[in-house]
């Protein structure tokens, strides 16, 4: 009920209009984006929203193929054969006619295409089986509820009719979250909240939105802003994930520093589970009021119930925005400027440093330079290399964003500087570090383009002590290329790390691997293959088993390694108490 | 398993000596502190602890007598006739026996005293009843177990045995939560953790440390600034109570705006539960590993297990600490002050601001003066009230306490000297906000001296957002003053409150209530009553039921105001399903 403390909240206009048709079904991202050989040789990425959009990339492919050892095909590509045959959908006619009484007929689909995309996520497996193969179970219908009365009645539906629910955000996981449990024998829908996608309300005083789990970062993104205000959460997924998938996968931000995670932001979340909807009157700053069910929202993978809304903190958009970019000799010496900086206490939004081959790669990343632009291309090589004594084979770039209040800003980036110093740190420029910041948002298109050329490859990720940190890095990569070579695999693999994200007690490592499957047999088989050994490489350096993907399917075999007997029954007596017929039957963790 | 990556891992000789006998056992804190009237009037705080320590106070008594209108006893004070006459213990012989064979005869106790201790905290009517009445069930048995081994045992001859169990940590909660439940059919046996005080590791590299949960706070302190470090977790408790008490409150330190509160401190917790050990064997800077149950130990109030260590967050020892104290005109200017401040970016480890009556307490807290620091005081005070024009009925104060790196505090310290000239503050100098800060210690011994005055009082606490906070203030004490009136009771009641935490979306307020129950028939009864009408208003004001003391049995029955019965429902089945004996029977939530 409103309280006439409310006054001061806005409420902004409906959401914008849902965009879905700009986003491609069987690729990452947007339709209108993606990296195509031109007939040059050279590599360009279509479309005009990212900075590398439009660019002709005439080193990329040759360095690739130094890197890894191999010549990629330019020609008989692997094209995607997409659409797949869909599997056929089980009966649940009483279910679908329910569920198209309470939402309408336009509301409900049976459409293969619709129930394929809502049976994955993003991970290589999955992207590859729907171009090249099928997946072996989809969702048999998907469900568009307008709101929480809605997903209430469809739960209620479900459980009656014997249907299993899967809820669905933006469909971008990297874990196998919305695979769909071979061995579930009822009929399975999947729940979008697409259509849930509105703020409900802005509170400027305190500082706090109220916004449906449906809505897209990037729809909140400009929305916010309209009422001068940010969520700071920015996943590298931001553009396509939800705020309901953020608080699902307990997902990170890159400007936690300033922002926090997920967990941090989120004051307050609400669902319909089995036993009705968890919800609350009032939502205080901080308290101390028992065992706190709501919080185990956090990381529920859809497996508890389906998140229908989140009151979260909003943020004044900063006084200023800067970013920076700074050379160091070495990763070595570019972690121990990290761990300076987070020492400081004076952070900025987001730090990240990329290994040797990541810097490299992003050199590749640059249009042909032809005349002045070359020559002061070439200068600032002379200048790194030759004058400031940097191997281009060993130096490594940080990017730093800086948000806040100018006083503030202009402190961090003083720290920085000192600290970048000590370790014979060489500024490269804010428009560096603002490519380079950027840079994660179209790069996130090439693991389809390569695919075309018969290389697998994804991202992985952990966090890790200070201390284990380096090793880390060290034994991934040494295992990665042992595995890779055991297998007898063509060429080198292509591993490459960045450190993300700084705690007081760790760090979180982001790895990139890929590797060309000419002539292999089990592509899918064999990435999963070295990926697992990667992950207990990582679990015996001392990582966690996810810093921020979660766990899904794909690294549920790993939780025994991690979680004490009694902490993983604790968790299944808990699902076996709220959800006793397995209504949320995602089947993960 | 010890890893070759924990070599460099400092291992801290034994704890110290516990100085258990130091501790009164029916008052609040150290035996040879109180405050005591002397022949000529004025009140002194007795031994050399506290900065008050010794002081003659002439003012205290007469301003409260002002203040709340009525005239205080100098004779025939309502002395304590503790010890009280205790129940007698149930049988549990099987359990004792077992109890002795596993910890050995002097590790478990009967002595009425010994359990009659371990069946309360600090709430009011615990302390009253102690001392002029008696509890009508207390704890059957303690034992004192040295290890987690110990305590698995323990738990699995309660099993066997029937017997209840409720954890004691320090004995300093506020929320009834040691009360022993009248219908528990079994005997209740207390696990008293003090024993297990040791700090296992500390982990300089990663600014960790392993401590066992019944470490107390003023030990850890020393312990950890002897290796260079500082847990930063300053309850106002923090010299007696101890880190799985902590835990098990969901606590909050008064310098959380640098260290966190313990939610944020505490990055892993081992519990002995009904199921187990629930453990793990690394710890991440930050995972997504799914529902995490052993986050669930947070705020468990000893009803899910016993907290047997956890690993914490440390930090090195703050190159600087400084105090400092602004003088506003008002609540409401200093008010606005914390916000902007807030909104900064650049708050200081703590910031606090009392309103006016407690200004004026903390003036009257004044050694009697002559000569020339009379005179000074007389200066101080022209200056303040006739030069700056405050009112002295109105002023209040605000203490901050800044700790850091030097370039760190100095930023704090230009940005809270630009905000206070926004509000007319006027800086009252580093000694003024030490003592303030300090005062907290010294000041908690005052409620059992006022009880043998027959006053009655006690502190209560609440978390709210920014746009509700100063009316809340204000209901909250009109509330007050009317039920007291309502019930006709003697005189005004003691009615105060200071801004203790500040957030992003909001603040902590404490609350001071007391009155003279001179002739009135029931004292704790009315106390209850008027703090439970308080607590109403606090909730019809927006603001949450508690801030960090928690729930225990006081609060239980203002959950459903707050959490939905679905939320209820959720934490009641996992109970259910992890303890379904209910062996860890405090009741509490």
């Amino acid at each position: 009920m409103p309280h006439d403390r409310d006054r001061h909240r806005i409420i902004p206009g409906p959401a914008p209009t849902t965009d879905d048709d700009a986003l491609a079904p069987d690729v990452w991202g947007f339709r209108d984006t993606r990296f195509a050989l031109l007939p040059n040789g050279s590599v360009t990425l279509t479309g005009g929203r990212y900075a590398l959009s439009g660019q002709e990339l005439p080193d990329l492919l040759p360095w690739v193929e130094r890197v890894m050892g191999v010549t990629l095909p330019r020609t008989g590509l692997q094209e995607s054969s997409y659409p797949p045959a869909v599997p056929t959908a089980r009966e649940c006619t009483g279910f679908l006619s329910a569920a198209r009484t309470l939402l309408g007929e336009a509301h409900v689909s049976v459409d293969a295409l619709v129930r394929l995309r809502h049976g994955h996520g993003q991970t290589l497996e999955e992207m590859y089986r729907i171009k090249h193969d099928t997946l072996a179970r989809v969702p048999d219908a998907v469900c568009f509820p307008a709101d929480e009365h809605d997903v209430a009645a469809l739960v209620e539906a479900a459980r009656i009719h014997g249907v299993a629910l899967i809820p669905y955000g933006g469909g971008t996981n990297v874990t196998d979250a919305l695979r769909c449990p071979q061995d579930e024998e009822r009929p399975i829908a999947s729940v979008d909240l697409r259509r849930m996608n509105r703020i409900r309300w802005i509170d400027p005083v305190n500082e706090m939105a109220c916004i449906e789990a449906g809505a897209v970062g990037r729809h909140l993104q400009v929305q916010l802003a309209q009422h001068g205000f940010t969520l700071g959460h920015e996943p590298d997924s931001v553009e396509f994930s939800t705020l309901g998938g953020w608080v699902a996968t307990h997902a990170s931000g890159m400007k936690k520093n300033r922002y926090g995670n997920i967990e941090d932001i989120v004051l307050d979340v609400h669902a319909v589970t089995a036993e009705g909807a968890l919800a609350r009157e009032s939502v205080a700053p901080r308290e101390s009021v028992g065992v706190d069910a709501r919080r185990w929202l956090l990381g529920s993978e859809g497996t508890l119930g389906i998140i229908t809304h989140a009151i979260v903190r909003v943020f004044p958009l900063p006084e200023v925005q800067r970013h920076d970019a700074i050379l160091f000799p070495s990763f070595e010496q570019g972690f121990l400027f990290l761990r300076d900086l987070q020492r400081s206490g004076a952070v900025p939004a987001s730090v990240r440093l990329v290994d040797n081959l990541q810097f490299q790669l992003s050199q590749t990343l640059k249009p042909r330079a032809e005349g002045a632009v070359a020559l002061k291309r070439r200068f600032e090589k002379w200048v790194v290399t030759a004058l400031k004594g940097f191997d281009p084979a060993r130096m490594v770039a940080c990017t730093l964003v800086f948000e806040g209040a100018r006083d503030e800003v202009a402190h961090q980036e003083a720290v920085v500087r000192r600290l970048a110093n000590r370790y014979r740190g060489m500024r490269a420029g804010a428009e560096n570090g603002r490519k380079g910041y950027e840079l994660t948002f179209g790069i996130a298109y090439i693991r389809d383009f390569v695919m075309r050329l018969r290389v697998v490859g994804e991202s992985f990720e952990t966090s890790v002590p200070w201390s284990d940190a380096l090793a880390l890095c060290d034994a991934v990569k040494r295992r990665v290329r042992d595995e890779h070579a055991l297998r007898g695999l063509p060429g080198t693999p292509f591993v490459t790390c960045r450190i993300t994200q700084l705690y007081q007690t760790g760090v979180a490592v982001y790895f990139y691997l890929g590797f060309s499957h000419e002539g292999v047999a089990d592509p899918v088989g064999a990435y999963a293959a070295i990926e697992h050994a990667a992950r207990d490489e990582i679990l015996n350096s001392g990582g966690s088993l996810s810093h921020h993907h979660g766990i899904g399917k794909i690294r549920a075999d790993f939780l025994p390694r991690t979680l004490s007997p009694e902490a993983r029954r604790w968790t299944a007596a808990m699902k076996q108490a709220v959800d006793p017929a397995n209504l949320f039957a995602a089947g993960n963790q």
